[in-house]
């Protein structure tokens, strides 16, 4: 496998910027694919049984990329497809619930963890199942959150109606004792300040995207797959690349108000043939 | 064509049950199969070539039910697609604008309509243009409300977030002295009593769902189409047919609470293989 070959990244729309953005901090020297299946989002109220043919098709389409390896930057996505699509590949597959739920481990002193995020992934039960399994004595909660995402994208992030809604999500929660949540969805992050408001300060507040992109590189590394030097030649526009299944002049201004660098152009594709 | 044919009527998701709701109540003779397109939800935010896309396939899925006219039972989707399909087609397809533009440039007494809908519905102008072929002096003002879908499928239907939100929504369009207001999405008239409330007995609500049983009934009684026999031999279930493309279970429930009668079954399908 070539150390020069991209990264695949991919969701089900712009939430997983949030994954790109900390992975582009991280590890600047690698080339980035990027898939947000605009045409098909949400996730989150959507069966497990089609989530799985959904990423099946962006994994062929990202291969068509020739990616070295994939992170499912999505946390239903992860929750319901991660362990079937990675059996299937030869390429390493990582998803956003392992690195989030094991910070979440690391950083609880009273054991008492809360997990928000969509209806799917709580329904999953996933991070309770792989905190349980990385730590048997934890309790968990977990919180649906389903208007969390609509108020991120009409841009309510500082709003008294997000405030009413987040403290109505949050209470189950507070009356738990929790001294950690995990974000546990890729919109969340950009709510951090009023969740950190409503919580106080001794509730430590995990984001995946962050774990995650710790993890892909100590992955790359052990795999021999890291690509260590900076390509002076390439152009930010060849580096970075970015693909929807809709509304490709949307994604762009969004993926430019997350990024660290403008981003010029977005393609749209055709899922659904892959 | 078979005057016992059923009538397709489809739909992004469950907000077409509205409009299912109105065509059992004012013919109730005639059979229905209804597809809610749960995969793809929501149509909203999604491109009108998709929109078209998707409703081609829809409407190959339901000839497959020998269906005798179909109704687009979505803002979105009739705005976006109705001119496209319906000349495609040689069956009738009629959409939700055109009756609830109609009924609204009749209610109007001082010429100034509000219309309320999701973002691609009130970016498409369709009901500005149809109102203003109907009374081209009518001043129409367009107000999308991307938050009302989540809050509905929340629940959330008498509540202050819902009010502070519509209120928000609704104090453009109250500036403009609009004496009637279109209803431009199939999940607004459940919000009908907080709408009522903040805008006052004065303006008069239309519900599209309502004007569209009512042309449906007339177009089908002027082709010769209107099935006029109750048949007393066949089952409910035999009678209405319910098909999506994800969740059955989750829309069978929630079609029993708008429905008349219960939904006893609902049949997932593949609409990417039409």
């Amino acid at each position: 496998m070539d150390k020069k070959a991209p990264i695949g990244i991919f969701d089900s729309g712009v939430g997983g910027l949030t994954v790109a953005r900390e992975i582009i901090r991280q590890i600047p020297e690698e080339r980035i694919v990027y898939f947000g299946d605009t045409a098909r989002l949400p996730y989150g109220s959507k069966s497990k049984d089609n989530i799985i043919r959904y990423s099946r098709q962006i994994i062929r389409f990202l291969r068509t990329k020739d990616v070295k390896a994939i992170v499912i930057a999505c946390n239903t996505a992860s929750a319901y497809a991660l362990e079937t699509v990675s059996k299937e590949s030869d390429i390493p597959i990582i998803g956003v619930i392992n690195a989030g739920a094991r910070a979440a481990a690391a950083a609880t002193r009273n054991g008492k963890i809360g997990v928000i995020g969509t209806r799917g992934t709580i329904q999953s039960g996933i991070y309770t199942k792989v905190l349980q399994e990385l730590k048997p004595s934890v309790q968990v909660t977990g919180k649906a959150c389903p208007l969390f995402v609509p108020l991120v994208e009409e841009g309510l992030l500082h709003d008294s109606v997000t405030d009413e809604i987040a403290s109505r999500y949050l209470s189950d929660l507070k009356g738990k004792y929790i001294d950690t949540l995990v974000l546990g969805c890729t919109h969340y992050p950009l709510l951090r300040s009023t969740l950190r408001r409503l919580l106080g300060e001794s509730v430590t507040l995990v984001n995946p995207a962050y774990e995650t992109a710790i993890e892909l590189r100590e992955l790359l590394l052990e795999q021999g797959l890291l690509h260590e030097k900076r390509s002076e030649d390439e152009s930010q526009e060849d580096k970075y690349q970015f693909f929807v299944s809709d509304l490709a002049e949307q994604f762009t201004s969004f993926a430019t108000a997350i990024l660290p660098n403008e981003v010029k152009k977005t393609k749209q594709i055709d899922i659904e043939t892959y």
